[in-house]
């Protein structure tokens, strides 16, 4: 406790103190050398992870620092960016974040909150050259999990009939200190990891006309959007986001509209309203995104509250494939943890991996329109 | 105290603490006889208003209940309705509720929360015919003060040039007890009391059909909706609104988008799929439903961006119309208190009237938007 607490830089009673109020929790099942911080305390970003290696030392993961987002891309950059000349453009792919790092001779996956996920681990221990992680025992690789056999978010735009990880930054393990992007890119690709597409270099005064070019092939392409990074890495990244990329996470919400967080909903519809502004957009073009975010939210609900009215039950269903049954195992039990109500249904095998059927059920928009249906008031 | 207490059926103790905890407030100026439930405690509805007469009796109104709302229409009125054949329907009017009683020989105007508005105080004593209330001492009528001159929802669509008063109920005091539809309708109209108007007694069965017809009609003439009452008000009523009133709603929320409730934005946008399904929309239908719902909240925003974009400030402007200069006074004081941020002008006088524009601030958007063209993040 004592090493621990100087480690972290903290007092014993304080850190005494976050684990009986549980802002510092100790995983389960095979990780119980694993503790993560579940929020934000003392600097210390909410999903870091702390852990006892089998030799008594002690690591420490730094959580993943949310990238803010430019809703003025021209003020934004101008702004953000004012003290240097040259900007890199990487896509921003939509799936889910994980930081890797190696344990006892296998890699590891962390989510954004810093839970240890069995399907992310299996998978990323035969996409990853591991080699990587014994020659750099004190970096972590953060990269984007995407694709259509995603349990969280999944997508068919990219390119990957399954699910693959794409590096976006490689830091320093406790001072979340990130790697220059050129460093970054070249040590990625020799060790042969995919990493999110570049886009390109372009001067500071020229960058938003350059991104609003990308975005719009973006968005027509179902992408997500970019993430804007000084070459150094020393200024924070920002990102902005493609229309039909925002329309698109809408959709998916509002088939599941008791659900939809408020500020899901209406971070997006604000996005929309700038969005038009700085592209100065004529009648045609803002009646076109008018109707899409409209389409986002009232068609998805709709079809769901016909389905309910039909007698139907709402899921989201995705396949996911695993190397070992018993991955199966830890990740139904995961799911279960975090109480997230799914169904798991073995399909049978494919190319030696077990294939499986997830459904993610929501009951609570099931009932709310089953109890419409019924004629409760709202 | 102890009068008090017996009065609302409390013991002295929880009275005492009720005014301690400010969950029973004072109000200020000229009526500091009268008590306000700022939350509802014990069945005593927030906006329950008590007051000291003159004469030492004590007096209670009772807030006025929420109505529900049908997102189905045919099921919620089947369902609600069940026990009874014959239903009316009468106009949901776009404006302020407010409750009426008489006071030492005044007629006192209170809003929904159970503030006292000098305002519309000043408005209920000449257009209304105070007799009633001193034939009937023990009813308090409700009604809807609608029209554009209108310091809280401006609206052109009614049949006033100015604000005038609907009543929608008339009720009991103490026990909140309503009259019977017929009966209030017959009573309203011998005082010659302006009433919200009356769209039709159906059968149970046909009133979906029936009200799907007026709602689409209402909509067209930009009124909000309806409220389905039992003749005899037994149970409850509820309501049921026209899409351009939610479009409209948000089209004027999203002027301010940075002061948007997350709920206001969510509740209104999921009532366009229940109305859509129920509808049985085709794709042209509810594409054109798509795009309003769009527009409604993407175009007033891209606006109020635009104009802070070119140095303006975003407020809302109405103008009113005071008899007495002495309840313009008062009425700055009542937004003051309110922490509304607002700027009083008058203009001039019209028919023996002061009038004065009255502009709401909006700074919060206003900052936001400012903060964003400067190059913020969000």
């Amino acid at each position: 406790m004592e090493k621990t607490a100087r480690f972290l830089g903290l007092s014993v009673s304080r850190l005494e103190r976050l684990l009986e109020k549980r802002f510092l929790s100790r995983n389960w099942g095979n990780y119980t050398n694993f503790f993560r911080f579940e929020t934000s305390v003392s600097g210390i970003e909410r999903g870091s992870v702390l852990l006892q290696k089998s030799d008594g030392k002690l690591d420490f993961i730094l959580g993943f620092p949310k990238i803010q987002r430019a809703m003025l891309l021209g003020p934004s950059i101008n702004n953000h960016f004012s003290e240097i000349d040259k900007l890199i453009v990487e896509e921003k792919m939509n799936g889910y974040n994980v930081r890797v790092i190696e344990n006892a001779g296998k890699l590891i996956a962390f989510t954004r909150s810093g839970h240890i996920c069995p399907y992310s681990t299996e998978k990323v221990n035969y996409l990853l050259n591991t080699s990587f992680f014994r020659q750099y025992p004190d970096l972590v690789v953060h990269g984007e999990m995407a694709g259509p056999e995603n349990p969280y978010v999944s997508k068919k735009v990219y390119d990957t009939q399954t699910l693959d990880f794409f590096v976006f930054d490689i830091r320093h393990k406790k001072t979340g200190q990130p790697l220059q992007v050129r460093q970054r890119r070249e040590l990625a690709a020799s060790f042969g990891f995919k990493q999110v597409p570049f886009l390109g270099e372009f001067a500071r005064k020229e960058a938003a006309e350059k991104i609003m070019q990308i975005i719009k092939k973006l968005g027509e392409m179902g992408h997500e959007g970019v993430v804007i990074k000084d070459l150094d890495m020393d200024l924070a990244p920002i990102k902005y986001t493609c229309s039909q990329s925002n329309c698109a996470d809408l959709e998916h919400a509002f088939k599941f509209y008791n659900e939809v967080g408020r500020d899901y909903l209406y971070s997006r519809v604000v996005r929309e309203g700038f969005q038009t502004v700085e592209w100065d957009e004529d009648e045609e073009t803002m009646d076109q995104r008018c109707l899409r975010l409209g389409r986002s939210i009232i068609s998805p609900m709709a079809d769901s509250v016909r389905r309910v009215g039909k007698g139907e039950k709402l899921y989201d269903e995705v396949t996911l494939r695993f190397q070992n049954p018993q991955t199966l195992q830890e990740f139904e039990e995961y799911f279960r943890r975090l109480g997230i109500d799914a169904i798991f249904d073995q399909v049978g095998y494919s190319g030696g991996e077990l294939m499986v059927k997830l459904q993610k059920l929501n009951q609570s928009t099931t009932d709310k329109t089953e109890s419409m249906w019924e004629g409760n008031l709202w």
